[in-house]
């Protein structure tokens, strides 16, 4: 939107932590291949300038939600092996045969729509099957799964790529639901002969090697959320959200600070006002909770988030670093995509995938930092 | 993003109750000129086709946030009178002349900086100035006010258009802050010899004919959400979000539904899986909490939302109607804008600006739907 015109609020993405995150994921997945996961517009990062760098990185099989997404990742990456979650959604086949897109059918009549498909192909189309081992969200049920076996030529003119299944606790190692999930797909699979088996997004990967298979699918992780929440972020941080001060504000008592007069000030005070609010997606649960840093100090939003601005306590910062023009990050280091998430009642998948459209959007990429 | 491709997710937008909402505005205003604010991409819903239709309804004002939004407004509205809510954000002034846009200037620096520019100029130049009674956020302090104004030749060679202020509790009507911040704004008012007055955006027209002054500034009501929240909305609902169901689930005790395992059916279920999730807007606030209607009927969203996929519970729908391919809504009749935030725990402002950019987006004007 910007066409090159000033909106005081950048957005940095480290593609050279995307990659660097990629290789973390192939290195704890051992022997699986590591599929990307780039629905959402690359979880709202941009995917043409996400999935080049995955490509770069030697990821050749990603996943999307939808087919519009598939078609874009496919001009994309022309050779790319694309994979698409949502399946069918009731659209011709013929759209996926036309651009090698392989769907994750998730029931038995798409499964059927496939076969008669791929029967009149001069080959066997591939295509993955996902079951539901818990989700209850897509994929077939046990007794849909067991129903389509018990047909001999169920899969006869159809090539069976990648058997899928999605955990619903991954990102807790205790829950005895993810070792029920893993047992219930192991179980199924060589029955499906699959020419491969997929349980495990980011999460699931630090499961354990017996949560691997032979895909993984590399999601939130690549881009810095968290996939293990109890113990130390392995991941490296993708994002950073800078504000420039468009406004330093002396206030006293008895003053309130935004809308609905949530803040009082306790003493006199000195307020900088920022030019990012939720329609930037800077959660408006951040009023009187988020946490911004400027010149290495962690100072308080304060008031409400509205939706252009946000308010910063700054009282304790010297006026040198506080001063219109100066950068304050309102997520970055010391205040990270978990961190904020944490404070806004939310997790990291949904801060990435909110970000709004007004930022200068900064990509750093073999070191350099550019405009987009 | 779509390229005419399928993502199973609609959001229809009624430029016709656009239109509506701003004469009621209108009405409600009095002999005072309504402006629109077109901030934040017209409140997320595209100022591309927004802007043209509260033109051609008769708005000549325009408000955005920034110099990049204000750009844009220009190319789509060439004789459109624009302001810029947060001033020169440290830009050359220059830039704003050469588009004939009127910063709102917040601080004496601007306000110093733009008269200088206006000395130069071989006319005076338009802006507005802002003063805070009560925000903290942007706009003069009563104090700098009292300095600017002591100096005699402050405004000699500059032409203050509007004199602007911004009500922190306007959807409170009982809120003893409201009378204050218009009592110290009309006192203050005949001293900046401003051309002009505009002190209420949308709930402020409705605290009555003492909040007019000579211009309004309509902001969300323009969009549906209502004005004053303690009695009937009275303007049109504007968006409509609807997702066709990709996969209808059997599901039974003692299973779970979705991440985290949150949802635990407690008796034979249909599980209706919908491809929209928090990435497209829709809050991850709203697990086990949404409502969704499918023919006319409620029906509630069950487990978490994820990324992309909403599931809801359609055990008491009819299979004609709980099937692949219907339309539930998410948002619309009997689960509106504001019935949908505040079950999310937030407003309306803030599901509009943060509305993804995955949908087919559909609008309606003069009565016809089309696709964008």
């Amino acid at each position: 939107m910007s066409g090159g015109a000033h909106t005081g609020s950048i957005l940095t993405i480290d593609l050279d932590a995307v990659a660097a995150n990629y290789q973390t994921l192939r290195d704890i997945s051992g022997s699986a291949e590591v599929a990307a996961v780039v629905k959402a517009n690359a979880y709202g990062l941009g995917v043409d300038r996400v999935a080049p760098v995955l490509n770069d990185a030697g990821c050749r099989t990603f996943f999307v939600a939808n087919i519009a997404e598939a078609y874009e990742l496919r001009s994309l990456i022309p050779p790319a092996e694309i994979h698409v979650l949502d399946g069918l959604m009731g659209q011709p086949p013929e759209r996926f045969v036309a651009r090698n897109l392989r769907p994750v059918l998730n029931t038995p009549d798409e499964i059927e729509t496939w076969r008669s498909v791929s029967a009149e192909s001069d080959r066997p189309l591939p295509a993955d099957i996902q079951i539901d081992t818990g989700m209850a969200r897509l994929g077939l049920t046990a007794d849909e799964a067991e129903t389509l076996l018990a047909r001999p030529d169920w899969n006869r003119e159809m090539a069976i790529d990648c058997l899928i299944s999605h955990l619903a606790c991954a990102d807790e190692p205790g829950n005895p639901m993810n070792a029920r999930q893993r047992d219930a797909f192991a179980k199924l699979m060589p029955r499906f002969e699959a020419r491969r088996a997929s349980l495990s997004a980011s999460s699931g990967m630090f499961l354990g090697e017996d949560f691997h298979f032979d895909l993984t699918r590399a999601g939130v992780a690549l881009y810095g959320v968290n996939p293990t929440p109890d113990t130390a972020n392995p991941m490296a941080q993708v994002i950073q959200i800078q504000g420039e001060i468009l406004q330093v504000r002396f206030v006293d008592t008895p003053q309130t600070v935004g809308y609905g007069a949530t803040h009082r000030v306790t003493r006199p005070s000195k307020i900088a006002t920022i030019p990012i609010g939720y329609a930037d997606g800077y959660p408006r649960s951040l009023g009187n909770t988020g946490i911004a840093v400027i010149g290495g100090r962690k100072v308080p939003v304060v008031g409400r988030v509205s939706m252009d601005l946000t308010t910063v306590d700054v009282t304790d910062v010297p006026d040198e670093l506080a001063r219109p023009g100066a950068l304050v990050d309102l997520l970055g280091p010391g205040n990270d995509l978990d961190d904020t998430a944490a404070r806004a009642g939310t997790i990291g998948y949904e801060i990435l995938t909110r970000l709004g459209s007004r930022f200068e959007r900064r990509y750093i990429e073999n070191g350099n930092a550019g405009p987009a």
